[in-house]
């Protein structure tokens, strides 16, 4: 049993959940809690900690998932040193990062209309998270993010997908123009959302393949980024509201898409 | 100008910032920022506090507003502490909370078709402030919460606002069943948001007058509270997604009440 905070396995913890560099580097991050250890694929998670005090009640729970990993328990006071949340739940994970490539993507959903939503810098962990939730909620196929956008391995983006992270196919790319012209190229449509848009969302048809675009919280998308989509969409807004939160805007575009689908 | 730590307005704010008690027993609350400064009624306004250094900036932005108003010079190092924020902009003032009865708000909508958004038990402060900006955009008339949602005066529900809880009126009550039937007796039909549900939200006619009823993040629905909708209403979930986020939920309902309306 793990008993200092000293152990070179707890400093490693800590500074996988606090540094997205180190992340990179050791193609590793944390899962806590016992629902997001529950829904975390077995082949990728190379190790377990479990509070010494949750030991009985975690075993009762995910016994079967359990067997088969590298466990290792630690004392509760440490535990909570290594833990990101107020209330851990005494259960925390090392899980593989997973790569996907869009050539692959693309393959996969040959035939079928696809569904992707492309983020340039979003910075807000939760907003991140959110949206891979309802990305996969209104069955989309892959999220693309610019490289500037926040890390989805941040622990606090992880606990908001709720499990989407592990299913939802992603990609980082460092430019979003040649991605963009990619998707076009498979006959993907691709609508930006935009203050500055003619039409309003749901003057679209969606029920061909189609790709949304969504900008920075507080900029919006670069005019670059804008002018390669193949239609500016507005969300109408009464009252003064200026803009909506971008998981928001998102949700209600994908929503829409999927709405569209189901209803033919 | 305010150099110490331990003059008196300094601990009354940072107590308003702090503890829900204090907002209440004084009828006040703190708001930070340009943006949400300049939003705020002048007439709620009841102090403004500058940092020294931010003074001039401040004056050159909003100095018609400023000029009427009681502003108090602070030390940069001792706003630092007064803020709640992490870079604090400068300007911080104390607005007075605003009280709303339902007479009134059903009165000012007498004829018209009414848009409610009706929450209980919602936790997280930044879910209930984005839940109030996409209510203003999607042009509700009111967000009722059951006394147990967190409080639309704690800094961070006010920050995600966007200054959306100047202008949309609201009420705390104690029981939601009585005022869902309060409701209902003015021909407001109540949709319940539930994973339960029979029929898709988007089978619905929602250009009559409608309320939508939203429950905790994890718990979802009181089924004594559920019992009193109209109807249940599901949204749609594809992959392995359990729920989604109530600020999600909230904008899909809204959002698809407002598209009805606008396309008749």
């Amino acid at each position: 049993m793990i008993t200092s905070v000293h152990n070179k396995c707890i400093k490693e913890t800590v500074a996988l959940l606090a540094k997205k560099k180190e992340r990179d580097r050791r193609g590793l991050f944390v899962v806590e809690g016992g629902k997001m250890f529950g829904e975390a694929p077995t082949e990728q998670i190379t190790r377990v900690y479990l509070a010494q005090s949750a030991e009985k009640e975690m075993y009762a729970q995910y016994g079967d998932k359990l067997s088969g990993l590298s466990c290792e328990m630690v004392a509760d006071e440490v535990f909570a040193r290594m833990s990101d949340t107020v209330t851990p739940q005494g259960i925390l994970c090392l899980v593989r990062q997973q790569h996907y490539n869009i050539e692959e993507i693309l393959q996969n959903h040959n035939g079928k209309q696809a569904l992707f939503i492309i983020l340039e810098e979003i910075q807000d962990p939760g907003n991140l998270g959110t949206i891979f939730r309802t990305a996969e909620a209104a069955g989309a196929d892959c999220v693309i993010m610019s490289s500037r956008t926040a890390d989805i391995y941040n622990p606090k983006t992880i606990r908001s997908t709720m499990g989407a992270v592990y299913r939802v196919p992603f990609l980082y790319v460092e430019n979003l123009s040649s991605i963009i012209k990619m998707l076009q190229e498979q006959g993907i449509s691709v609508y930006a959302a935009h203050l500055g848009a003619q039409n309003f969302y749901d003057t679209y048809d969606y029920q061909k393949s189609t790709a949304f675009l969504i900008g920075n919280e507080a900029n919006g998308l670069r005019e670059e980024t804008a002018d390669c989509a193949d239609a500016l969409v507005g969300i109408p807004m009464e009252g003064r509201v200026e803009s909506l939160n971008a998981a928001v805007a998102s949700s209600i575009l994908l929503y829409e898409a999927y709405r569209q689908r189901r209803n033919g």
